[in-house]
């Protein structure tokens, strides 16, 4: 089951049910929480439909046109897409939820500095996609981390804290590297919305230089962007795949550059633990397709440090560590829980 | 207008009244909210009753007594001594709220690793000190910098958040360095109590030797021990007051080593602001006692960082940068809002 539709630019868009849990829109329609999230990426979209149980039933996935227009259109394209094809009435949908990267004030729905999706300028997002939709239609918008992290806390349940003592840093290891904080249950957006900024922490004084006028900042070490650097995929492949093969296969520099690479990730690690406390750390964005492997180098950078040092020992720091659950878009889940209503 | 009584170990002890605020306990003392703050430190027991209007009427201060027994005498001592010098029946005092630097169960009142005075194992101190003052006296334990940022945030009111929308941390420069966090108005003591453990993230890789096992801690650099370290004082005097007023004088070496610790309290200004984006940071500690030599000297080196970062600009950095108020303890004044039940 899956439908074809034309993205903003022509680009072909798809929309597809869910390998499970797919359902006849009819039967539940009509209970509340019903809700679409959209998760806007420098290079694509991705969408859900989430039932009133989260359970993902349906996704669809565009590339991404740049400027306030091209994303109206996505998010409205988007939502329209996926009831249309699960038979769900708009007015049925308790909201939409956008997660962008970039500058987000919630409560009005305005999105500014968000360089990689081609938004400057602050463009009231949430307003102009409620007045295609119509208005009976929530929309809401939220910082891409801070979706993702509500994503991954519903996504990763922990056995230990069942219900809502959800407490948890999503990572993202992109193409920069920044965090979402999930604290108590509440996001900490900062009071300048600057929380979570780790990825441009100085890792390595006098290092490389940053993007961001700094030198040595963790981002370019901690980055996908970090490994195409130091180790550029031969083949198109995505290069932490192709480091961590290379270096399970014993190349003596793709050992050292791997590990150097779970290293700074590590730094991270420590930084989001030692400064919040966070109970997990849940590692995502493109470097976690790299999988078990990637987890496995991060815990044992991580319990390399803590073999010098009982402190860092106590704080168990490589059990925190978590990988984002593959096939499970958290950005997108997220922003279809902030779209619910979900406000924490 | 001072009582003098004797300490644990029949050291001197002293209960001052406040140079204002002097009252006559008849007067209020039916009044709610009047409580004990007690301040325990590796060196001094400083300890204040504060009225129900939230000011410091009568100061108590004797020094440590390593141990258990010495702790609860501290404790018990102070009480008795500002309640009875200021004529106001224990059983008129909402609580006694404790800040003891180790890990505290503030539900349990339960401290323990509190290596500095003389506490490793757990110890029941809340219901220790309940007992000796009468089931009817709540106390009230919690970490000493979380006390601290709460008595920051009473003592430094930030007129763009009146009420309470309070947000800092209190970064704390004495013998080691670490953070009491307040976001939003709540306490971030950490799912493990470890909130705040800024001073043992790597500032200098492989750089000096740090009492937790680890190289190049920021506590190695930013810490008031590392001030007696690299600027040792000649005459007793603090080292601080020492190497600032060289510096400023124009030696140069004494020049080098103040901009290398403002740098080192800097980059521990932007661990805070870059994870957790607190609206302000409140330098407090031994050090903080340099005044504003140090708070120019700290602002000056972020600045430095932010000229050529136009993002670290944007976060305003050396604006957020506050010195806790001199004269006022705000560890003491904290325990005494924790001691008065402002739980959060």
């Amino acid at each position: 089951m899956e439908t074809t539709t034309l993205g903003a630019a022509g680009a072909p868009a798809t929309t597809t049910a869910a390998p499970d849990g797919v359902r006849d829109g009819s039967r539940d329609a009509r209970a509340p929480g019903w809700s679409v999230g959209v998760d806007v990426g420098g290079t694509k979209v991705l969408a859900v439909l989430l039932d009133p149980e989260g359970r993902v039933v349906r996704s669809h996935r565009a590339p991404t046109v740049p400027g306030p227009d091209g994303l109206l259109d996505a998010v409205t394209t988007a939502t329209r897409s996926l009831t249309v094809a699960h038979g769900l009435p708009l007015e049925r949908l308790a909201g939409v939820g956008i997660g962008v990267p970039g500058v987000v004030d919630p409560v009005t729905g305005t999105v500014e500095h968000a360089v990689n999706v081609g938004v400057a300028s602050p463009f009231a997002l949430a307003a102009a996609a409620s007045a295609v939709l119509g208005a009976r239609t929530p929309v809401r918008v939220e910082n891409d981390l801070n979706a993702a992290v509500l994503g991954a806390a519903h996504a990763v349940p922990d056995p230990d804290h069942p219900g809502d003592a959800r407490d948890l840093a999503f990572l993202a290891l992109g193409t920069g590297v920044a965090a979402g904080l999930l604290l108590g249950g509440s996001l900490r957006r900062g009071t300048h919305r600057a929380a979570g900024e780790i990825g441009h922490l100085t890792l390595v004084p006098g290092g490389l230089s940053c993007t961001c006028g700094q030198r040595g900042c963790a981002e370019q070490y901690a980055s996908g962007s970090a490994i195409d650097a130091a180790w550029p995929s031969p083949d198109g492949r995505p290069a932490p795949a192709v480091l961590f093969e290379a270096a399970a296969a014993g190349d003596p520099d793709a050992v050292r550059v791997r590990d150097r690479y779970a290293w700074a990730v590590g730094a991270c690690v420590r930084v989001l633990v030692l400064t919040c406390d966070v109970d997990r750390v849940v590692v995502g964005g493109g470097v976690s397709g790299v999988g078990e492997p990637l987890l496995a180098a991060v815990r044992a950078a991580l319990d390399a440090e803590a073999a010098a040092s009982p402190f860092l020992a106590s704080l168990r720091l490589a059990d925190r560590v978590r990988l984002a659950p593959a096939g499970v878009p958290v950005g997108a889940v997220g922003a279809a829980l902030v779209g619910r209503g979900e406000v924490v």
